[in-house]
């Protein structure tokens, strides 16, 4: 990589106030410990001001309050942390496209590939699927029939849609993502169960990201709905007629069951979970490894997990968590008990 | 889909009694929410008949209890909601199979393939491998050497199915599934960890569904065994020896450790887990997000989950429950310091 | 399978000391319950000593405190189970690997792989990828651009591995698993996520293994580190800048969030969970189910686990629960009524 740039041309492009040599050319960025005098690193929180008199950074980004923490070259911005993301797109530009469909590709019949689209040696494109312009499908993606894909995705390797699904612009979809598999739905009947079809779809807004091995099942009947800006992490399941509101983050090894609606601009951790047929409200928190069991109709931060200790103390406490009726039920008796005492004292 | 039948014509195939107009003519199934007049939809809760008032589909199926809930055609049977399930497969058939190897597959020597069965591009079928009638392996899945695969199977793409599995009838394997991968064996041995080979299978009865991006496992010398009309949703970890009785349903996420046995007809919830080398009976629920430690050797509801709250008022709870043990302790004291008030008091 | 050893021969081979009939020749192995005489079993508890006398196996290997629990042709070691495990892998060979390029393959330009290595059909080597002796990649398999492969590795159908990323010798990779995928990094602006590009590799040392479906988060601007002898199982997510120290076992379904560091020789149980920026210890063994939120310092055992009951007992503890910080406070006001009393009384 030797694209570089001086820190006045990034400014021209990115917006933000240079402060110190604007000529200052960096090529990469890194962290404030790890970077070199080629590099731009920055901080986000003044809490950790003294870090800049330590690095070798040739540059930093800096907000408002910390403009003058140094006399290094830097950029100031009202937010450090997205000018930084910014900066390192513009340092690390994705791979350029090759447009056109690999030889070892298989097309089928009536599939409309915009001619700035690239598909891949033994990927798949369904009969009647659309993909839109600089669209990128991966080694061994299976897009199924009639999926309609819109301009600027980019699905890593071995990501499978099944028929149908709709997706919008700018969609990044990582390696073993499923979009549009079935819903769990079984009736059961005698002893056996009867599968129930899933003939809703999966239907993804525009700048959305899929993580790895992410699952997303069709509707049952309506359609499981991502909305715009939707960020999921690798491992999530969501389960069919789910519906994620717009901007709302989704940390790995989620699970969100069936017909449950998630509000807008929401941050789930970590292996939380969700019952079915729930509503989150919009920007609600909700703690990693938190089941969520009743709608949440007020924003705010959520949780409920056990915390860990040394195993032996926590087998203490499990041993009296199962008590836990019993010794409410005697501290009312010791109540009661003391009132007598008190009454007798008069 | 231009498929359509008459009332009369369902009753027929699947029995079931018609009251009201028995020529209505109807295309699709819906919930009563969305139906329209070319759609049947269900009641399976007289709770909510009020919505029969309310519904525009053209014919509903309702159970005894909800025989004259409405003037509308209907469809009256003992199970509302299988009967729906098995109108919708009727209206949405799955599509048809064009039989046949896709010259883009890659098939080993000796692989026995049925003439009805249908090789999509760029699946393996691996050396001596067999695929049963009807059977449909989509693309880019990888079969083993030696994998029996029964007939009627149906493997959306890329699942993967290592040498030697045997698979039943009627299977339906979601994208990105595995099966018969190694379990997890190994033995330290002077600071290293020792590989075990895992050398048993994994066999799988008839009409099994196996869930998006699931895992099962191998067994380690006998078989991870999975039985006849077993339900398993996306995400789910089974590793080796483990065995699922017949028509248990699990939901996503969850996971099975090594050696475990379950009962016959259970319902294990999403995110749960089982620890291994136990025994789950028959007709055994399981919640969401709970762990079982321990065999159950009793049918029932098994539940353990921390229940979520504000995160303010979490923080709490988790501190106190931190000192649970010291509570109870104190309790106690207050109890013999009580009884000597008592005493003091006679 | 027609392998057979004499067990003079075995112990020629792995150690041990002969006791009984040297000249037992074996073919397989099996549990004592399963054993045939063809087959040898291994005892590595002593507590179980009774299944000795019960076994059909043609011989087995004990520690030396059983040495003389049985009249069986038997090998005594120090670490039966490790032994078991290695005569396994001398009865159970892997497949014996056909080295070269099969016609179905797609390999980028400049990638170089060794004339013994295996490429199966319907795998991609990107362009400049190295693939060492002996390496074996299954069919489907995305390796990326420059990716480094060291020998003897097998990849099972199905991986995927991300550009850049270096991995050691002897890696076994189950199907389905994903190395090399963009960390979970988004910076908020405006009400929009901006997508932090994720520059960092994951590097993976020597003997590593990787279950199906685990996925492993390239670093945002430092790697991601897997050190030598790690074995993880299934459906594990591993965030961006984590490192896990040598020969630590991770159980299925555990996720790992961003930039946490975990010890040498740790245990962690399944669908346990770490949150990000922590330190474990090494020697560290986590329970299973049990979220970690804080840093361990010390070596050790921990857990965090809801103990599981009836649903209708589970439902009374979980409302006490809630009340938990009450009931503290009620009983720190009992203890004060109580000294009250006292006074009272003297």
């Amino acid at each position: 990589m030797t694209v570089s740039y001086r820190l006045s041309e990034i400014a021209e492009r990115l917006g933000g106030r240079v402060l110190g040599r604007a000529e200052t050319r960096i090529s990469q960025v890194a962290t404030l410990e790890a970077a070199k005098p080629e590099h731009i690193s920055f901080l986000t929180n003044s809490k950790y001001r003294a870090k800049l008199d330590l690095t070798r950074a040739g540059a930093v980004i800096l907000g408002e309050a910390d403009a003058e923490a140094t006399g290094l070259p830097r950029i100031i911005s009202d937010n450090p942390y997205a000018y930084f993301a910014r900066v390192s797109a513009l340092l690390n530009p994705m791979p350029e496209v090759k447009p056109g469909i690999d030889p070892g590709a298989f097309i089928g019949p009536g599939a409309k590939i915009d001619a700035s689209a690239s598909i891949a040696a033994a990927a798949v494109i369904g009969a009647g699927a659309t993909i839109g312009a600089h669209s990128v499908i991966g080694s061994g993606c299976h897009i199924g029939e009639n999926v309609v894909v819109g301009s600027n995705a980019r699905f890593y390797p071995r990501v499978v849609v099944y028929h149908g699904c709709v997706i919008g612009d700018n969609l990044i979809a990582h390696a073993g993502a499923v979009i549009g598999s079935d819903g769990f739905g079984h009736a059961m009947d005698q002893g056996r169960w009867v599968k129930i079809p899933q003939i809703g779809r999966v239907v993804i807004g525009n700048d959305v990201e899929i993580g790895a091995n992410t699952t997303i099942d069709r509707g049952a009947l309506d359609d499981t709905v991502i909305e715009d800006g939707v960020k999921l992490d690798n491992q999530i399941q969501i389960a069919h007629n789910v519906r994620i509101g717009a901007h709302t983050a989704i940390a790995g090894c989620v699970g969100i069951a069936g017909s449950t609606t998630i509000g807008k601009y929401c941050l789930i951790g970590g292996s939380a979970g969700i019952l079915g047929h729930l509503q989150i409200a919009d920007h609600v928190e909700i703690a990693a490894f938190t089941l969520i069991g009743k709608s949440i109709r007020e924003p705010g931060s959520y949780a409920g997990i056990f915390p860990f200790s040394r195993t032996d103390e926590w087998r203490k406490t499990a041993a009296q968590l199962r008590h836990l009726d019993e010794l409410a039920h005697k501290i009312k008796s010791l109540q009661q008990e003391i009132e007598e005492l008190r009454g007798a004292n008069k």
